[in-house]
């Protein structure tokens, strides 16, 4: 790492050529491979944005000038330019960096952020403040072009448009959303794609004008001619860009660094906003990664040759979408939505086999949601997956579009719980709590296969209200001890006991394989495992109720969580034994591996145990 | 009313000709004039959509047809038509007809919605089920350009473009939003409504082939070039919403019922989604409110003569808005952000007096409060008015980029608790309960004008973390009995006392005069005033614990309560008195005067009192 390693603030790379910048991103690209193939993490899209994230560097000042990266998924290249390169082996582990951006790392990382269509808003907020303190300074969005699929997005193009703000976005367009892009904004792209770019018409104009003949008025006015011309093409008016108020550049190779800094350049010396369109290829210079974009974008340990990870067990997400697919088959009634998820989610089968019956509604939770609003109420059975910590973008429309219409939508929210490595922004430990204080939803949260199995029965196709089943990322730990686990409400360990656990999902693993070890060696304690958590089943506060003490665990904020409510039930009922809920305190949750999260919340089957013998 | 009265359902407009309609809109807007000079109610926005309302009527086949209204405070003259002219003057009453359309009114009304911009996504799953079923059926979309501002509509054009689905979006275009339209897409709009209608081209068209001689083949390419003139200018691939993949048809006269069925008409014949164009005018045919459409938006009982209403006594939006102009004054941070409220929200003033720190970024809550991120990110303090039932629209912004991001960001929550006569679609009733899950967000929500002062104080210029300050729609209860007001927790009556009311808030002035009541007829009985209800100070529940009865009582709902995490902590001391908490049950509540839903749901002083006293 001739060039990395000398590079310990973006001021180094201000010095480099171009050519030393061209070897600069082949390291680059070394280190993502060999460090994404060991830690697992977001490849492809880092892949496609190493000479762009060089060349925003070389041309602006972080942090003065501030860069913010939509989603923050492709910031890798931007950590290793801002010096961490030494510490950049410990990406995603616990106490080593973050996958996403994080201020608490780095000055030069603005926010700390993970979800997709934010990026124009705050940097035009960052604008607007250096625009009231006359501050020349420049706010730089880089966004995929997936993430125009997200309506935060045009709110922001609505208000940021034909002002005079320092704001520059970046379109970084692979032409791919996290799966293959959707709707009518990526045919737009399409047709800008396939337009000579700014830099083309330049070349040719120049060309031109070598060919005239130097006769004085002539050539001003077939320069004037070819000025007009090129400027027509670029600044062309029916632009949709232009249409929005923001002077368009582009499309410019988002590989060629040389490129790159001179349109960069340029749109620093443009009084206004702009958007600037370049073309990247997403995996660009690994072969597996090129080849199948969506394996690569968040992907697990692989090995480098092969590009082939581990084989897995099966995971909830697996299970869901064979339940799927098998109802579709039932029922054809059965629809599936998703938000750009359908790889995470599990539906890919469900796509091709029930394509008139799929909707990839690409990065669009509140439309989702709507939409799925629109389909209910003409007899269709909609169910949107999604991951916990997007699903909390449509709490409007779930309250709004589904609940207070009374309408049957089913949501299946996968990655609740911990999810790990993605950290704060991605951990699905929300859900519950917004989910509890919404009327009339239903929440199931299973604690194996065979209860999601269950679960999925009766939301599709016995309740008729919104429903919501969550289950955690990857697979089962089997319900080996419960009793009734094909009900609301199961058990097991002592009846009549002295002190019962209460929990639900993932945690009750843990919690029976407690309850088993303590019953064993002679405690009078039992479990009451929540499979419908929402409302609360009465027969689990009855059943709680004649104990001396009950202990709930749950994985995911305390306040507003299931605990706190079965709380107030026995509060109100009179209930004068000891009660004490262990969940997530009241914080935001670092990445780190998910069994570790679990022990470090005191959800593991030791921590329970200890937590029952009042061990400290 | 000649027609209106024979007016049962949509079946009966169909037989009556032109000028029978024209008379039966005259007839409309003399109703609607009336009943909303009574009532109150949504006056500008319904004179605007008397004749399109007609038109859509006499074209489509409701309910076969579906129609939804954007945001749906447009939806009267719906009703009228629809069987409900009978029963029109209970209009936002108590058990009379809802100011929204309702599903449980009438078969006509496709939701129950009043959010904004949701229609586009509503109404694509309707017409993408009826495409599944291959029905022949349309699903129509009436939406204002004001909901054009908000993100959800380009996440349903991104969709619903280029497809075969028999939508149709009437964009109801009158110039305006709430109050005057923002950004870049009303200046599209304006150069749209600039350009010569579909109809006149269409009668140019037949005017020039009249002019043209009689010989065969020059009719013939005449016609062609004239077909291809008319449309190129029709469908202009440079219009916005061609580029969207939506067939563009407009502008089209909104108050010319002719022109409206025959555009309508036109519409239904295109093999694919439509966007017809039509201007209206806000508050058409009554003086008053075309000249103040922003007053006569949603307006209480008004004098017809005059327009004028009513004075009324001061409310927390017009504290609020001296407070933030004193705030602005004495401190250049200051910013303030409404989402098209600048009105309602009592930022007028601040408005004119600071237009460079003042941002309406029109309905879009989403990136309002990203857009506050940024703002704060460079050292401003942003204060972002809004109404709590709006406020949930950004549950993730506020959570992700403003609360994990440890930003510093004020949220001036207006209409907190019951709203009264709008109903299910406007209470605020569940801004406490999804905050009360987000961790680090501080809220306040004071009793009086005083406190509120004081919380304004801090919230602006001592806290540095997310902040809440929430306060209820209208004027002030005086707390007359309270110590302590200027502190997070206040007390009045005994102290030590055997039983203590807990509340903030609104009630707070109902459960002081309850315990002065009381404690004068010897009750050892004291209130705990919450002015900051999270974090819950730690002093109100020391003071309680040694109570043997608690009362709780809050304006909103129960489950994930202020109420519910304090019985959580009392629980979790183990407290073993009574408990109660009164709050709204789980379950949207519908339409009637504040002081009717507070007794209703037991947070008067009669019934504070009753329930004390345990008289049912």
């Amino acid at each position: 790492m001739n060039y990395l390693s000398k590079v310990h603030s973006p001021y180094d790379i201000k010095k480099l050529d171009n050519s030393q910048l061209c070897a600069l991103a082949q390291e680059i690209r070394q280190v993502l491979i060999s460090t994404v193939s060991e830690n697992g993490g977001h490849l492809a899209s880092n892949l496609g944005a190493v000479e762009l994230t060089i060349a925003i560097h070389k041309v602006f000042d972080s942090p003065k000038d501030r860069i913010v990266f939509d989603v923050g998924h492709q910031c890798y290249t931007h950590k290793l330019l801002t010096g961490r390169y030494e510490s950049f082996s410990t990406l995603r582990k616990e106490n080593g960096l973050s996958g996403f951006p994080n201020p608490q790392e780095s000055e030069h990382d603005t926010f700390l952020n993970g979800h997709s269509s934010t990026s124009v808003s705050t940097s035009l907020g960052l604008a607007a403040a250096d625009r009231i303190d006359g501050k020349r300074c420049y706010s730089v969005a880089v966004i995929g072009d997936g993430s125009f699929t997200g309506g935060m997005v045009y709110e922001a193009l609505n208000n940021g448009g034909k002002t005079k703000n320092r704001q520059i976005i970046i379109l970084n367009d692979n032409n791919m959303s996290i799966s293959d892009n959707v709707g009518v904004f990526s045919k737009q792209l399409a047709v800008l794609r396939s337009k000579p770019g700014y830099f083309h018409l330049k070349a040719t104009a120049e060309k031109a004008i070598n060919r005239i003949p130097a006769v004085g008025e002539n050539i001003s006015a077939a320069l004037f001619k070819l000025k007009t011309d090129v400027k027509n093409k670029i600044y062309d008016k029916s632009n949709f860009f232009e249409q929005l108020g923001y002077r368009y550049m582009g499309p410019i190779d988002g590989h060629n660094i040389a490129q790159l800094c001179d349109a960069l350049e340029g749109a620093k010396g443009i009084n206004g906003p702009v958007l600037l369109h370049v073309l990247t290829v997403k995996g660009k210079g690994y072969a597996p990664a090129e080849k199948s974009p969506s394996k690569f974008h968040g992907i697990s340990a692989f090995d480098i040759d092969s590009g082939s990870t581990a084989s897995h067990a099966k995971t909830y997400s697996d299970i869901f979408g064979e339940l799927m697919c098998s109802a579709a088959e039932r029922n054809n009634r059965v629809c599936a939505v998703t938000a750009a998820m359908s790889l995470g989610t599990g539906l890919n089968k469900f796509s091709e086999k029930y394509p008139d019956r799929f909707f990839d509604v690409g990065i669009a939770e509140q439309h989702a949601a709507a939409f799925c609003g629109g389909l209910a109420k003409k007899g269709k059975i909609p169910v949107f997956a999604v991951y916990s910590t997007f699903f909390q973008r449509c709490y409007d429309q779930i309250l709004h579009d589904i609940a207070l219409q009374g309408l049957h939508a089913v949501f299946a929210v996968d990655r609740a719980g911990f999810v790990g490595e993605d950290g704060e922004t991605h951990q699905g430990i929300f859900d519950v709590a917004f989910l509890n204080g919404i009327p009339g939803v239903k929440v199931y949260s299973p604690c194996s296969f065979e209860q999601m199995k269950y679960d999925f029965e009766k939301a599709l196709f016995t309740d008729d209200t919104a429903v919501v089943l969550r289950y955690p990322r990857g697979g089962e730990n089997k319900a080996e001890y419960c009793r009734g686990t094909d009900s609301d409400v199961y058990f097991c360990g002592s009846e009549n006991a002295d002190t019962y656990i209460v929990s639900y999902g993932r945690v009750c693993s843990a919690a029976q394989q407690a309850v088993h070890e303590l019953e064993s060696s002679g405690e009078s304690i039992g479990l009451i495992g929540l499979n419908l958590i929402k409302p609360i089943p009465v027969q689990a506060i009855d059943t709680a109720f004649g104990a001396k003490r009950i202990l709930f665990f749950e994985e995911g904020v305390q306040s507003c969580s299931t605990g706190s409510l079965f709380a107030l039930e026995l509060l109100k009922r009179g209930y004068k034994g000891e009660f004490s809920l262990t969940a997530v305190p009241d914080t935001f949750v670092t990445h780190a591996g998910v069994s570790s999260l679990l022990k470090k919340y005191g959800l593991d089957k030791e921590s329970i145990i200890k937590k029952v013998k009042r061990i400290e």
